[in-house]
């Protein structure tokens, strides 16, 4: 798979033949590592926080293969053929009546389904962004979706979160004073409000409305991507953004990769008649009616909700066993978030400690992390670094708090004159 | 699915309330019909040889679902992660193992899997095309491709085809008049060569060479498109495209929509080191671990190879009745192709009769297909139309069939002074 081959040191022998008929946006990218170049760190005895996998025990294969014998048994062939048969249909259902659940106004005509949430999110790019066109993210932010922008030749501009997530305030002054000053306005804002990837924040209703009314004023598209709001261990639901979208200029993004299995991919764009419409005219080619087919069966009666809340609980215990692993073991100069649900701690390492150069020692000392600097559009970062709790043990979260504490400590030492 | 959504009418209420939000190249297709338009045509009681869909007795679900079992059995929750487990990986061996077998010089480094050719081929789309780029592809052609080539806002020119396929001399006519005239040259030229869609003409040998010299003159990547390669029904191999390059410029896309099923929606980019590792960075996402898995078994273990046997005879009994029924009861003055091979003859109506008006009377008597104009990039191909006898059993496409000849005689009568 290309995605687990490392592509950061692949450019030695640049520039390739075909360069020059890439486009201006490709080209600028070339050298600089690609979508799934996160992947490439190294250390295979170390305790692995670094990536968002779910861990592989949750997967439900029994019953998605129960799923598959029920569904041909069901309808045969329609499955297989293009469009899907009757459970393929049942899953667009099925999504929209787990997001009226939500407070959103919908029915399966406003679920556009794709081959996952980040083939959703570049759809949704592809239908409005161009080479120049300006967008707004969390900073920092899904490294995957910044490499999708890249190729689109668009300039990003993030924006720091805080523990109400996306510092709003921050984006209003933006907005006014390009306004003011007649540089350009962003098309499109992407924001992950709920659990967001990297940080675990989440965004809190006062600037959820402000948001929404910011996107009114200047005139821009908010894309939700709610990949992981199915999975909350502590405090109150917040309304998504669409729930509390009056003028149809949220796009919905959402998955089963965390809910099921990654290896389903299978996600969704929901939003209103329009832009949807012509939005699905970009999604190029079909999508994989036996997986929906699958998972229609699956959502409707072979057991999702029962899998979701033991999700729920497993993901709870392993969330707070993270926090208390930090608590006990991190040396008090650091900082972290506090995350509701999803998969995400956010660490600030102690001043001066810069987490891409740190990385080494971690993985000799038995923990790997993503440095923080991947998740910004810029050159911010240095001094974070995101843990995903969602896929090792309890024991071996712990082990690696440990040695990420140890590597931290020696850090600190050096760092002090001596 | 949005693809089985008629989209042509759909657009009475535009603009719409974002329309100024898409890219130049959407608003420019605003109000046309949309990726799956093609789907729409309402005519529940005739035989339909409109669409390229495989007979779905030809679907092996009970070996699929057994491959899944066994998967799972095999490797537990590996199958399901990001990257997935060893049949994911043999999926692009067996790929590549059966490109060698074709000529092709690869390894499954060379292969880059996709959800489906049209994915793959809106990838390579990404890579190369940016807003004003020209692309030449064959009229008439797939019309997903035209549709898709359509959001990248590009200027694409069609060449003719005859019984050897793309008119070779036309193109490389076409690019030294540009040359001399100082026009601009084309980026990519996307080609069927093997039992092209919708013709079901094959390009060749003599032609595939010089189009690859012309590619290498004037600079080009060659975007080959070999949906079809494995169902050849009569006549000689002729090689790949890709076979015969020796530069690097073809790019090359499968899929198993044709010899598995469409639901199983994967397929993939084979190409050179360069330009595929650029390439498979705008692959924005991963792909379906738990199809690609399935589909590794059932090409290692699982009975492939003897399922595409089966479909070659089951097809070939099909290709030579819909030929049959055209000799049988169409008019002298209509004519149409001989493939060896894929799912599609393309009809050319007698002299006058427009194939998009006569396609109600066609579904009164009994029967629909595709207009031709729908596989031109311009305003060509009123004459012409595609027959599909990959769908329907035998007595019904020779009703289907009487129906044509029905229509058409019909339309004949008319079409002359009284």
């Amino acid at each position: 798979m290309a995605e687990d081959t490392p592509t950061t040191d692949d450019d030695g022998g640049r520039p390739g033949a075909f360069d020059h008929l890439f486009t201006p946006a490709v080209r600028d990218g070339l050298g600089e590592a690609g979508y799934g170049s996160w992947r490439a760190i190294d250390a295979p005895d170390a305790v692995s926080l670094s990536f968002g996998f779910p861990f592989p025990e949750s997967f439900p294969n029994d019953e998605l293969a129960a799923a598959a014998e029920a569904v041909f048994e069901a309808e045969g062939g329609a499955a297989m053929q293009y469009g899907g048969g009757e459970y393929a249909d049942r899953l667009a259902e099925a999504i929209a009546e787990r997001e009226r659940d939500r407070g959103i106004d919908c029915d399966a005509g406003n679920v556009l389904l794709t081959n996952g949430a980040t083939h959703a999110i570049d759809v949704v790019a592809h239908a409005f962004l161009d080479r120049g066109d300006h967008v707004f993210v969390e900073a920092p932010t899904f490294m995957g979706t910044l490499k999708l922008f890249a190729n689109y030749g668009v300039e990003v501009a993030g924006f720091e979160t805080d523990d109400e997530g996306l510092d709003v305030g921050a984006v209003a002054a933006e907005l006014e004073s390009r306004t003011a000053e007649g540089r350009p306005l962003p098309k499109l804002l992407y924001t992950i409000p709920t659990f967001q990837n990297p940080t675990g924040t989440t965004l809190s209703r006062d600037r959820r409305e402000r948001l929404l009314d910011l996107a009114e004023e200047y005139d821009f598209v908010v894309v939700e991507d709610d990949a992981y709001g199915d999975l909350r261990y502590g405090g109150d639901d917040v309304a998504p953004l669409k729930a509390l979208d009056e003028t149809g200029r949220v796009v919905r993004v959402g998955t089963f990769s965390k809910t099921v299995a990654p290896g389903v991919r299978t996600g969704w764009i929901l939003g209103d008649d329009e832009p949807l419409d012509t939005v699905g005219r970009i999604r190029a080619g079909g999508t994989n009616t036996f997986t929906q087919s699958v998972l229609g069966y699956y959502c409707t009666e072979g057991g999702f909700e029962g899998n979701v809340a033991e999700l729920r609980a497993a993901y709870e215990k392993r969330r707070d066993h993270i926090l208390a692993c930090l608590d006990d073991h991190m040396p008090e100069a650091a900082e972290w978030t506090d995350p509701d649900g999803g998969f995400f701690v956010w660490v600030e390492l102690p001043e001066g400690i810069d987490a891409e150069e740190l990385l080494p020692r971690a993985a000799d000392e038995g923990v790997t992390y993503l440095p923080g600097e991947m998740f910004f559009p810029d050159d911010r970062g240095e001094n974070g670094l995101r843990l995903s709790f969602s896929y090792v043990s309890l024991d071996e979260m712990e082990r690696g708090i440990e040695a990420l504490a140890r590597a931290t400590r020696s850090a600190l030492r050096e760092r002090r004159p001596r």
